[in-house]
């Protein structure tokens, strides 16, 4: 079986070619990655599989690049070494498994006969042992596709690429340089791979349906909460459609926002219990039905686990099954199901959401402070964002301080909120730029902390050799500030050395394709905001917004207390 | 069991110090890591248990600058947080499993009872799983120590620490954020951790010197050669004295590089097969007796595997076994083997070894040509360097170059020649200056390419953060040329974003205390050469050095040559 002759095929293809062609046709136009001599002979094949390579400057950010990169396009692949580059991208791929971001990842791996023979090469362990670094992937893959005998590899190639969009994770194909050459059937690639949901079976599904409209119907304050497994499992069309004709009150976990158009009359703002917008918890806890839709309840999504509702009063929709109060429906898609509801319950009622918008808190209005505080600055860069702007923001002060933010519509979100690792920002803007370029012209916009952008900053040189347009806005205020609130406010190990942020471009090589910008008041950013020409992102520009050490969002400070709370 | 009330306790300690304290203990001056709100608390002790921590850019550089300052200290410690943090470092880590490098590397948890309840916190796979990540350190730690049960810390750290140390190798400690300040016995402490290895089974022991003492003094044309291991495993003193003792020519494998004085006259250079110094190869493989002394036959290691050694002709000295031809003796350290083969072997038949020095190669001398080459450069930098000095060589051209120079006595060499990882180097030496800086006066040389720098480069920010002098030459040669040699000559993955090479240590806010330089001609780095102030190295210093990038060291091309052929 495991060696087909080439002259039985009917259309022979190189292993790298059908893997690529499957690539592009599920979307895929640039890939991520670092060279590395075990997967050198596979980049050969991108050109003509019309996909762009996009050479990142180390696998850690290629991951979060490739993660930002899926977030905007829908699903991304990486391309990283045997050993030593997939280790250093696992923290990413493990970070995409945790916030269920597919990323196809393609591993170059040795000789199968140099596997066999235990072969004592760089980049191994010098055990022989060539599956301990697969094995360290499994836990953070939906799927290991290990390609080695020649029968199955498009069956593993076609399955993996399947799980990765419907399951919306991480898989891993191991890819031996010899496998890259070998010849498969290239006929099945006249079929595209099915990336249909499994239907749900439709009497389960008008049973749980049912059982959704008989609450939604006794309900009298219900209001939707949409998160971010909304967003990765495709149900955003349902979430707008479910807006529109029902009319409930509808607000976003910080995961989820973006998910929403929060231009719409309906939308009330950010529910995170105590860290909410105004007017919002109160309305969300006191409501009889929460229509709650993809929630990932982690910590820093909840501020610190401070959601006040009750199981009594939810109905949970996901992937795999929907909760109605306390009785669980497994292997239902919530997709099939949010449909049905939509087309059937008519009628229900419905009260007025509280009325976000951008404007300043009331001690923020007309005050004569200079100094660019959050509390001024969201709301302000809420008034300043454009349509279909895709915004990035840090763990940290940014990915706090965005809930304050009032979206335009089409508005994409990108934050690591779950997973939080620092830096990620940076390489998930690279990708979500260029996404965005393929896309047409939306603009890209990352906030980034100074501490933050220490551990990642090279991936802005991958931007200026990809010719991409981010506005990058680093908040200088002197290090990791957000562990500053958990522990150590005084400490030096909080403290990071102070760079020349705007000159790091130049260093890079942006030559007139940059221009670098230092604001520390409140009208040097109003007038920056103002500028036309920094609007349209006309080449990669990047903002020193200096703001004092010492200040955070308040639903930072809140999330920031409980987790020290927590770790005593 | 697990709660020992305190007032039982003698000498009550909280955990982190007992462990900071064990660390000072055994040499450990300087902690590497990043801060993370899981280790933070823990930080608090460092300083009054006498370290220093170093706040490094990201986990990666941290592992890699830990790696760096193990290799020169003798043992290192690394502090990351829980999930993103350890699996940043993870490359890293493997690296120095692979390359028999002693790092503690401390991982900071959530709360017991939060990884007992499962809680759905930041940096957490969101599945409730919480020895994901633990598990994924297992295949590439000496020991697993999981903090946990109040009774058996002290028990686990101590044996966690004398793993690392006797078996060379990473261990894992992890550290749950309430752990951190329970009580244990201090009075402990007073007995130091017992670091010696194990004694060998005496009879077993003269018996395998006996053998070898008996091909020894049949040999006719004997050789020493000498690997990474008898640097690892610390039988450099014995190795001296074998070579004082006996008079045999000796060599060393480019892992084993810095491990004998090569200003001995018994030193012949560099044994790599194909890729050895001028006359070594014929004098090794025609030797019918080498003492090979903690050999690693990797790829890298032996130009391709090129090695002509025959393993009847072989004794191999290892850290748990002696292999005599082909009789292996398990369970045996070479060290008491050495010490009492050096002891009784009288006289033994000796030849001269090989003329190594630094004396340029006949095409070079009195030629006119301006461009650096690797030829010209090596033995050009072998004149330069200093007793003493700490060189560092990243994977690529630089550490295949340094086989090409001599070193004065005292010199230590790092550089991964098995692991591979690109980038190491510049973390590397971070770590490997601070523990120069602690031991006194140390000169820290680094050599790394245009390619490698680009992945690491913030590890320069945390030099300057520490007050640290190396000199960087950094070979300006677009891209990653081992890779070119290997695959893809021309192809644009293997080129790089050109970047002011020069101009980052500025960006990073070195001010006055940092001077940069540009060369280009053989001359220019000559000058430099002479230049007293630039060779005292008064504050760090970086230098271009512009390189054609079409040139590589011939152990380079032939090793290069090996790996594409097999990869087809």
């Amino acid at each position: 079986m495991a060696d087909i002759a080439t002259r039985e095929l009917r259309q022979p293809i190189d292993v790298a070619e059908y893997l690529f062609r499957r690539l592009h046709e599920v979307g895929i136009r640039s890939v991520h990655g670092v060279p590395g001599d075990y997967n050198l002979s596979a980049l050969d094949y991108l050109p003509k599989c019309g996909l762009n390579w996009v050479g990142n400057c180390n696998e850690l950010n290629a991951g979060y690049a490739a993660d930002g990169y899926a977030r905007v396009n829908g699903i991304a692949a990486l391309i990283t070494t045997f050993g030593v580059g997939e280790l250093s991208a696992i923290n990413a791929v493990a970070g995409a498994y945790s916030e269920f971001v597919p990323i196809v990842h393609i591993v170059g791996q040795p000789h199968t006969r140099s596997q066999k023979d235990g072969m004592l090469l760089h980049h191994t362990l010098g055990n022989g042992d060539y599956n301990a670094f697969a094995n360290m992937s499994a836990a953070i893959s939906a799927t290991m596709a290990r390609l080695n005998e020649t029968y199955e590899i498009a069956t593993l190639i076609d399955n993996a690429i399947r799980e990765c969009w419907i399951r919306s994770r991480p898989v891993y194909i191991a890819l031996p340089t010899d496998v890259i050459t070998r010849k498969i059937e290239g006929e099945r690639l006249e079929t595209p791979i099915d990336l249909s949901l499994p239907p749900n079976d439709p009497e389960k599904e008008d049973y749980v349906v049912d059982v959704v409209l008989k609450y939604l119907h006794a309900a009298e304050r219900p209001v939707i909460l949409v998160d971010a497994c909304a967003i990765r499992h495709r149900v955003l069309e349902e979430v707008h459609d479910l807006v529109e004709a029902s009319g409930l009150p509808t607000f976003v976990a910080p995961m989820g926002k973006g998910a929403v158009n929060e231009t719409h009359k309906c939308y009330g703002g950010v529910y995170a219990g105590t860290g909410s917008n105004p007017g919002v918890r109160e309305q969300v806890e006191s409501s009889d039905l929460i229509l709650s839709i993809g929630a990932i309840k982690s910590d820093f999504n909840t501020a610190g686990f401070s959601y006040r509702t009750g199981q009594l009063n939810t109905i949970d929709f996901h992937s795999t099954y929907v909760r109605v109060r306390y009785s669980e429906y497994p292997d239902i898609n919530m997709k099939g199901v949010l449909r049905k509801v939509i087309q059937k319950m008519g009628a229900l009622k419905t009260n007025p959401a509280p009325h976000i918008s951008n404007t300043l808190p009331d001690q923020e209005q007309g005050s004569a402070e200079q100094r660019i505080t959050h509390a001024w600055l969201w709301p302000t860069v809420g008034q300043w964002l454009q349509e279909d702007d895709i915004v990035i923001t840090e763990t940290g002060t940014a990915n706090f301080g965005i809930w304050d933010t009032r979206f335009p519509s089409g508005v994409t979100a990108i934050s690591q909120v779950l997973w939080g690792s620092i830096g990620y920002s940076v390489g998930a803007c690279q990708g979500a730029a260029l996404a965005a370029k393929e896309q047409g012209n939306r603009r890209t916009v990352l906030w980034v902390g100074d501490g933050s952008l220490q551990l990642t900053l090279q991936e802005i040189s991958t931007m200026i050799r990809n010719n991409l347009n981010p506005i990058i806005f680093v908040i200088c205020n002197e290090g990791y500030t957000i562990e500053r609130f958990i522990h150590g406010w005084d400490e030096s190990y909080n403290d990071i050395q102070p760079w020349d942020n705007k000159g790091i471009p130049v260093v890079f090589g942006a030559k007139d394709k940059y221009k670098g910008y230092k604001v520390t008041t409140r009208d040097e950013l109003t007038k920056l905001f103002a500028n036309k020409d920094f609007c349209s992102a006309p080449y990669l520009q990047l903002v020193e917004v200096h703001m004092p050490r010492e200040d955070a969002p308040a639903a930072l400070r809140i999330t920031a207390e409980a987790a020290a709370s927590r770790n005593k």
